[in-house]
């Protein structure tokens, strides 16, 4: 920003890993007039979106909508679901992750801590190892995060329910997707979750301000003898109005709105093409990445997240002095760094409404940035990402012009 | 609407005892694009509203915002201050107060509950017999609704905040202002309430989906021993991250945008103006029940609600079929009936950006459909509400035009 | 307003003659990112709307679109079929019919213009009988406004047809529908109007800033030796274009995007509905101001305008106070008044997205603020548009309820 | 967009050469309620417009604003300052250029125009031989446009109006801004300009149908004598009603909400850094194309137009089958060819509220969709913008960190 002016001028780079882009038409959904939330209107407009939120989880069971941001469903998943004293076992993946194992040591539970450094995903193997130690089947969940947002690290959630099956072992699995739901490939039924824990301001292209519990049969039957204390998160009461429509209290009704037209939206662009959008963005800017010659976070291809990509800053550079800059700049915002690695990187969003040129806008902010920053890095990582894209979008240019 | 029509037209009547019909302006500022909860720009937004929004409240201490509903600032007023198995005294002013019983219930505490008809607001004599009779101080609670949603019963908290320490108890006190903040006068500080809970939707104008602890010192005191466990509704966490503006997780960061043009609005009017223009509203209503020879819920004149009036029907008559004719025929929106009247009343709700055409409006359709649904009545309570408003506005009019 | 506040709250009531009250879902439309007015996507729409456009003046013929508000598309009426000198008939309706006389005179024409009192519609008989004396076949067009905005009166253009036909007169037919088109019958084709002027921001629910010329084949035939000079207003330029759903050059998208929902919520509603509503608030309207013993500046009742009804003050008392007070204590705008009536009287717009209750809003804050104002009135005119109403509305209501 | 989708992911890149995307603030600003074009409300904002808007012609005249868009303020120039059968010099710098002096035809002027092979601007020597040879001084205008938005040719006005005096030629001075005003450094007044033509839809960041009229005293006097019939344009009308702040009939108020929002976000960016952004952008764009390999339409740098760049594409190659693929692949928008070049070249806009990194968006698109287009091209157009504008803002940068 010019010294004298007051305004940066253009569309702000939210490339943030969320809240992300809110595109206008769910925001217009948004901005409509209130209506009664005990009405037949609504009614119509509950008991479509709870219908239709389904298929964003692939799941045939119900799906609980919670007037509060991520933090509260992963609050509702333990609450509802163990008593006080019960063991869980937990993956450290990264800060999110430490801050729902802090969650559950408050809310009276006993976290198991598998530790990593912060640069990869869970790993299957070593959740059976300790499920199979687990004798006395103490052990009553198994909590994972999908996609940690702090890192850009994705764990493989199909191989963890294996894992779990491998071990015989009886305890809930809960999941979650806050930062991975309705941007790559998520099956709540197919991989035997109980709980999956999503939020609206990522995939679903919604402000923040809601999230969901997705829960199986099992997870349900939990909840008849779980002895954790809770009211406001008590899916009872819940599943008891969504047969009518209702919520057993006033929801966002305006955030219901643009839940509605978001699934409308996705299936419209289609959920398979969605997830194939995600991963080639993330893999562009992975190439742009290696070309400036700069080190991705996440150590492991198998873990690397198609919504998020942490770039460490070679050493003796401050990532938030960068971010500064690029912000100051080029209107552009991106994550910051935690633990072990506050200051040493940022985070890149490649998710939500995101298209090619947008990205491609992003990277291009971003290649400048560190120049003006002063980080070293090589050229070149934008024409890296454009080559990428062009080869991965020929067919469908071909498709377009036929 | 026509029988052969699928959209009723013109404006909604939503008269609903809130959500409350949200200006234009408010929704503007909520339907601007998002940005980074942890930027810059923000942190300004951030501090701006949490120091604003202590006016509301009347109050110079912290006032801790939530992404939730008003269910969850109840959750949150418990959860901070007390431990499992304390005793809590309530009173049953209707069906919201049963509803925060049932919670403290849940969430492991011993309410003793105050009944009454359904038909006045708490009583402060009834409070401090009760307090004077604790001679163990085990009650460590008054919880008390100052409006009485279900029922259009005010209650009087200075009077209570006397009836309290008349009886020298050292009960905290939790005051639900859910339906009466930012439309009548309310007093965190000067009354010693310890907290206060507010909702969006209703007198601040704001669609649902955010609520408010307003918290005294000893509140605070009280949340270092609380024993409840909490994690997504804890004080602490907030408290720490407001210094610097932000939250400790996503907030609901449009309505933060709301909020902050609520508060300004709110300001421009005056606060002293929008009680006066509530109570106006109100009065005009119940000139118009007494006119049509129609039975106000609320018994007691000192017990009157300035944002909603519950409406008795005579014997026989279905006030939920009297909504349906309403609402089909003439657009507008009431609230239901609860508990031992169910079906017997209704609710028109007068709070929030609600001026002397829109509730004449409201009036005139009421009348109308009382003619279509066939419930006996007089007319001229439209009138009776026009003369009213006449004789309380002429001054205003004066003026105006000098 | 309170002296020491800002704001006046509530929603405005904006019951002047047009600009009609958006309905959000209008706005919201307009709302949205703009598109290339020469791409694939603005093609289907110009398509769509260049179509269904024409149910709202029931023609199969085209529909031209300006971007400008009526006064343009008087221009272009008179341009694109008339020649310098050409004589024109016109009926002397009030202040908007003078308007387009004088813009005749500007543009060359020669007017001949029928005199009335300004409390009237136009007169088919006087029409014939001037029709008859031109022998000579010198008029070229006769141009009458469907609905005089200044007064409320509505002329009778099925009957003109008869009288043109009647006198055998070859002259063209242009009929002004700014404050008539959507709210009250009208048909194009069956009347042999040959050019049909209409505008967005009154019944059709627009924002102003787009007016229309339904055009007969016999304009068409006349556009091609007309010789007064036009370029922006050009018909031929237009027709060419919307072959292909375009523009000759950039139009009002947004209002576009509006147009094509208002077009589909009149729908909706059911045409005959919408005549129905404005019929009735209409009339309830005129029980209104003769129950409060006023007068109806329309003298006699078959010139009725469904949508504008102008109310004269006793002498001595100034409209303009009258509605300055209204604006000021209950946020209602009205009508100003004009040429020899001027300060006499205030005019009740009653047309566009206004439902019952909303009329009894407005109808209540006038006889307050006749009240307020000192104007010597009888009370019961909001009573006597309740009871007229009751009446109107006992059908809709029984069926709704069955 | 895959074959199996029905909508393109993520934003819209809107690089034609107008509209441009206008900003959120902008757009909520229309979404208002609408109020009384005749109410104190209205006064007060028409009033500061008015003046407003004067700083963004640098002017202290009065700039007349139309509810139309730019083809109906080249009306409103040329019929409000000329008679019929009087001669006007013309400069067929392109499409635009050729329109407007179909135009001056229709209305009954006679244009001399300059021809040029639509690859370069006007050329203020040929205009002042022409203005010399006029030895009758029968030239009654000169008409430029400073931008011709079919090319991307900026034409000299400074140094016409040098011509003009240097031939102590009488004639008025008519110039288009359309695709200028408000992006590059233009001075009605100290340029000595008669007329001003702009347009709300380019660099005022306002969605189409808005134009202006800026006039200088000689052309007010010129006005009090031109003959061309007018009505709709009559500028005498609307300089009348603007001294109360109104205008002489209903304008697109909503327009001038946004209007209003505009001109101070100008300011609050600063025109002089407007300018320079423009400037930033034009040239980032140019060397892309260069590095191309591919030809800029306009041949003389000197006549590099900062709003508008038209890409030659090689011979063979269909320039509205590349903009097709683009459109379809990358969600990208460009402007379409004219005239000798028809399908021959595409245009980006890179004018209104659009930064450095939407810029590079939009470059990244076209490089990649030269390549599934199979236009013949190098690579490095994108990385050739990236290095000139780190260059460029590495001042920028620099001042923000410090």
């Amino acid at each position: 920003m010019p010294q004298n002016a007051s305004r940066l001028p253009g569309r702000h780079f939210l490339q943030i890993p969320g809240p992300t882009p809110v595109p206008d038409r769910i925001m217009r959904a948004i901005d409509m007039p209130l209506i009664d939330q005990r009405g037949p209107e609504f009614a119509k407009l509950g008991k479509r979106v709870l219908e239709s939120i389904k298929s964003i989880f692939k799941t045939t069971n119900p799906v609980i909508i919670y007037t509060a941001t991520g933090t509260g469903a992963w609050e509702a998943a333990l609450s509802n679901t163990l008593s006080p004293g019960d063991r869980v076992l937990m993956v450290e993946t990264g800060q999110f992750a430490m801050l729902w194992k802090v969650m559950a040591e408050r809310l009276g539970l006993k976290p198991e801590f598998i530790k990593t450094d912060w640069r990869v995903g869970a790993d299957a193997k070593i959740i059976e190892e300790h499920l199979h130690n687990d004798k006395a089947r103490e052990i009553k969940a198994v909590c994972v995060l999908h996609n940690e947002t702090a890192t850009g690290c994705l764990s493989p959630i199909a191989d963890i329910r294996k894992a779990i099956d491998g071990a015989s072992h009886p305890a809930l699995f809960l999941v979650d997707t806050i930062s991975s739901l309705a941007s790559t490939d998520y099956r709540h039924d197919e991989w035997g979750v109980d709980v999956t824990i999503g939020g609206a301001q990522k995939g679903l292209m919604l402000p923040p301000g809601m999230s969901f519990n997705a829960v199986s049969d099992k997870a349900l039957r939990a909840a008849k003898t779980a002895k954790l204390p809770r009211s406001f998160f008590e899916w009872d009461d819940m599943l008891t109005m969504y047969k009518q429509g209702f919520f057993p209290y006033t929801p966002a009704t305006q955030m219901l709105f643009g839940l509605d037209v978001a699934i409308e939206m996705l299936h419209e662009e289609g959920l398979e093409n969605v997830f194939a959008r995600h991963h080639r963005l993330a893999e562009a800017t992975r190439r742009a990445i290696r070309a400036w010659g700069l080190e991705i976070l996440c150590r492991e291809p198998r873990y690397y997240s198609p919504t998020i990509t942490a770039v460490l800053l070679p050493e003796g550079h401050d990532a938030d002095r960068f971010r500064e800059i690029a912000l100051n700049t080029f209107n552009i915002a991106y994550g910051a760094s935690f633990g072990p690695y506050a200051k040493r990187y940022f985070r890149i969003g490649h998710l939500g409404d995101i298209n090619d040129a947008t990205l491609i806008g992003a990277l291009g902010a971003t290649e400048m940035a560190l120049a003006l920053a002063g980080v070293p890095h090589k050229k070149g990582g934008v024409q890296a990402a454009l080559d990428y894209i062009v080869s991965s979008q020929s067919g469908a240019a071909r498709a377009a012009a036929e």
